[in-house]
């Protein structure tokens, strides 16, 4: 099993971002091959970091193998620039994690 | 769906934190009620931090609710209290987050 996790920290322009979260950038990660289950989930609270943690959306594949497949794919290159768009509404950009 | 993510940093330590975590930390965890599934994943790679994430535990639970109930058990104080033991090993006390 290996995961792609993403963390977001509080958005500048909250309300920006969430619409454009769900409306645009989710739909197109979901085209991404290979995804066996996301969870996208609200931080409810964080210790031992100043990160103030906001959102944190997880995408598992099968195997390292099959997450490296679906990251070369179109579908996942599209998700990445269209990422670009949700800068705006945030301070910082999102922490990516690749776990195995 | 609610979930505990502890992220752990690169140990300062390798092999003492291993030993340690494996043998004794992870068991008294795994004695906290109400754990629906578990993960203990090695990180690959981080894009857009300089935290040197190496380990991440993900505990997850049907509900806020009963994470909150297995938070308050004596069988999380003991796995918090041992956690304590796992900090020589390390640079910084690892990340904690609830997320639903």
């Amino acid at each position: 099993m290996a995961k792609i996790i993403v963390f977001y920290e509080q958005p500048k322009d909250k309300e920006g971002f969430e619409k454009y979260y769900f409306d645009v950038h989710i739909p197109l990660g979901r085209k991404i091959p290979h995804i066996k289950s996301e969870s996208i989930q609200r931080v409810i609270q964080t210790q031992n970091s100043n990160l103030n943690f906001y959102l944190i959306t997880e995408l598992e594949f099968e195997s390292l193998d099959t997450l490296n497949q679906a990251l070369s794919s179109p579908e996942a290159k599209a998700a990445e620039a269209d990422g670009i768009h949700l800068f705006k509404y945030l301070n910082n950009p999102p922490i990516i994690t690749i776990i195995e």
